[in-house]
C-alpha cells in the first residue's frame, strides 16, 4: 500500500456536465471524472450527484475521504460567497441554492464555492498562462461573454463581489442588443451567441454557407464551439468572416481592458480558445496591440489562450481552497 | 510665536499655472498660493519657480522650512516614480526632467513626485467625494480624458505604471479619430478638445451658436470651461447639444467601467466638473445607471462630482507623501 496522500478535489459545474478533479498539494492530477449535469429533479438531485462523482473520483485517485483537504467547486453565475449560496444560475435553473452546507453534509469535509469565471482565471494564474504575472485579466468566451480579475496576485472582485463583466462593457454605443438589454456590448459582438446570430441573418440573406449542414450532421441546434471548429476547417466563408468580426471585437476589448488596467497577461479561455489556441487568439491579439497606447512597449504585454483546457476551472477551485486553507 | 507646526506642502504643476499649498498633519489648510506656469527658459527656470513658490507659501503660512516633512508633486505625464523623472509632459515641453532631484536640491527636504491624475483621486479618496470608499474610479475631463484607480484603499498603477487610461478605451468602434491614432475612444468623443471640434462643425455646418463670439470676448482661443459653463447659462443650443452628447458616452464610459470593476464610487473631476458639480455630472450619472447591469442595484454604486475642486492635486500630492513616510 502507498502512503496516504493529501488530496483536494475541484468540482467545475457546468450547465451541460460536472468535472470533478482530484490533485494532490503539488496540484499533481491524480484523477478526472465527469458526468453528465441533471436539471430534472431539482437541486438536491444534482447535488448528490456531484457528491457521488467526488466519491468515484476519490476512488479513482485511490485516496481516503480522511486524506481529502477540501472539496471546492466554481459554479456559474453571483455568489455569496461567505455562505456558498449560488444566488442565481439560469444555465442549471437554480436560484438561491445553499451548495456548500448541502455539499458538506453529503461529504463531511471542508467545502469551497466560487464563481467559475473566477476559479478558471485563478487556475490559469497559479498553474497556466499566467503563471508568473501579478495582473492579469481573463476574458472567456463563450455562449455569453465572462471576465475576472487579478491584481497583484489576488482575485479582486470589486465592492459587491461582482466584477469582471467584462462581456458587458459597450464597444459601439448603437450595436447590436445584447441579452441584458442594451446595445452594443461586447457579449453582442464576439460571443459564441452573436456568432450563432450572424450566422443565421448571412445564410438568411442569401450567403452560402454548410454551417446548418454541420449542425444538423452533428445533431446539435446550437452552433457550439466544435461546430464552429468544424465549419472553418472547412474553409466555410460565412463562418470565416463572422469569426474575423468577433475577432476584431475581442481584439479591442483586450485592448481597452489593457489600456485601463495595464496588466502583464490577458488569457483568453472558453470552449473556442480552448479548441482552437493561437488560432483563435492571434489574430485577437494582432488588433489589440494595433489598438494600445504606444507609451509603453505594447507588445510587453502577453494576450494568448489558457493552457490549462478543460481542466483549468477544477485546478482553480483547488488553488482557490488552499488559499482559503492558508496551506 | 505660535507653537512650531509640522507642515506639508502639495504642489499642483499643469500646463497653465502651479499651485502650492500648505497643510499640517490633519490636511488643514495653512496657505495656498499660484503662479503661472513658464515655459520659457526650459525646465530649470519651472523648477526654480516652484522652489519659489513653496518657501512664499511657507512664509504665508508662517511655518519655518525645519518644520516641513516633505514637499510632494503631482506633474502631467508619465512619471518614472522610484527616480521622480517626468518622462514626457508635451504641456510643459519636458522630456526626462529629474524633477526630484533637482528640487531636493533646491528645497533640502524630502520631495515626491507622482502623476497628476493620480494625486488629484487621491485627494478626493482621501479627504473628498470618495470618502470611505475602498474601490474608486477616477474620471478626469479636461482637453483630454485622464483616469485613476484605487482598489482596497491603495492606488493600483498597473504591471508598468500605465494603468487608468479611461479616455482610451473605445466606445465607438468607427467613431471619430482620436489624437492617440485610433477611433472612436472615449476621449475622442467627450473631452473638451471633442466638444470644441464639434461646436465648431456646427458652427461651420450653419447652425446658431453664441460660443465663438464668449470666445472671442473672453480673448481665448479655445473653449475653455469657462467658456463652456457661459454658453451654457445663455442656453446656447449647439452648446447643449454637444454637452448633452458628451455627457451621454461620460455615462457609458462610467457604466463600462462600473460593469467592469465594480467600485463604490466614481469621481468626475476637471475643470467642467469643479465648475458645473451637478449639472454636469447628473445626466452622466442617468445614462450610466440605465447601462449598469441589473443583477446589484446599480444606484449602490456613487457617480458624483469631485469635492475638492481646485486644491484636489495639492491635497492628494501630500496625502501621497504622507503615505510614502509612513505617517
Amino acid at each position: 500500500m502507498t502512503s496516504p496522500k493529501i488530496c483536494y478535489v475541484g468540482v467545475d459545474l457546468g450547465g451541460t456536465s460536472v468535472r470533478a478533479l482530484a490533485a494532490d498539494s503539488e496540484h499533481k492530477i491524480l484523477a478526472v471524472k465527469k458526468a453528465r449535469t441533471l436539471r430534472s429533479g431539482g437541486p438536491s438531485r444534482l447535488i448528490h450527484r456531484i457528491a457521488g462523482l467526488v466519491e468515484k473520483t476519490l476512488q479513482e485517485a485511490g485516496v481516503s475521504r480522511a486524506n481529502v483537504r477540501a472539496v471546492s467547486v466554481g459554479a456559474p453565475g453571483p455568489i455569496d460567497r461567505v455562505r456558498g449560496v449560488i444566488e442565481e444560475a439560469p444555465n442549471l435553473g437554480w436560484k438561491r441554492v445553499p451548495l456548500r452546507a448541502e455539499l458538506r453534509q453529503l461529504l463531511r469535509v471542508p467545502v469551497f464555492v466560487e464563481n467559475d469565471v473566477n476559479v478558471g482565471l485563478m487556475g490559469e494564474h497559479a498553474l497556466g498562462a499566467g503563471r508568473g504575472s501579478k495582473n492579469v485579466v481573463g476574458i472567456f468566451v463563450g455562449t455569453g461573454i465572462g471576465g475576472a480579475l487579478i491584481f497583484d496576485d489576488e482575485l479582486y472582485e470589486g465592492s459587491r463581489g461582482g466584477a469582471g463583466e467584462v462581456g458587458h462593457t459597450v464597444l459601439a454605443v448603437n450595436g447590436p442588443l445584447c441579452g441584458c438589454g442594451h446595445r452594443g456590448c461586447a457579449e453582442a459582438l464576439a460571443s459564441r451567441t452573436a456568432m450563432e446570430r450572424d450566422v443565421r441573418a448571412a445564410i438568411k440573406s442569401g450567403r452560402k454557407s454548410n454551417v446548418l449542414k454541420i449542425m444538423n450532421k452533428k445533431n446539435k441546434e446550437r452552433m457550439t464551439s466544435s461546430i464552429i471548429v468544424a465549419a472553418l476547417k472547412k474553409n466555410d466563408p460565412v463562418m470565416r468572416e463572422v469569426m474575423s468580426r468577433a475577432q476584431y471585437y475581442l481584439g479591442v476589448l483586450a485592448a481597452n481592458v489593457v489600456n485601463l488596467l495595464d496588466p502583464e497577461c490577458v488569457v483568453f479561455g472558453g470552449g473556442i480558445a480552448e479548441r482552437m489556441k493561437d488560432d483563435f487568439v492571434g489574430p485577437i491579439r494582432e488588433t489589440a496591440y494595433q489598438y494600445l497606447l504606444r507609451r509603453s512597449d505594447p507588445k510587453g504585454v502577453k494576450i494568448v489562450p489558457g493552457q490549462l483546457g478543460d481542466n483549468a476551472g477544477a485546478l482553480g477551485a483547488i488553488v482557490l481552497a488552499r488559499r482559503r486553507l492558508g496551506v
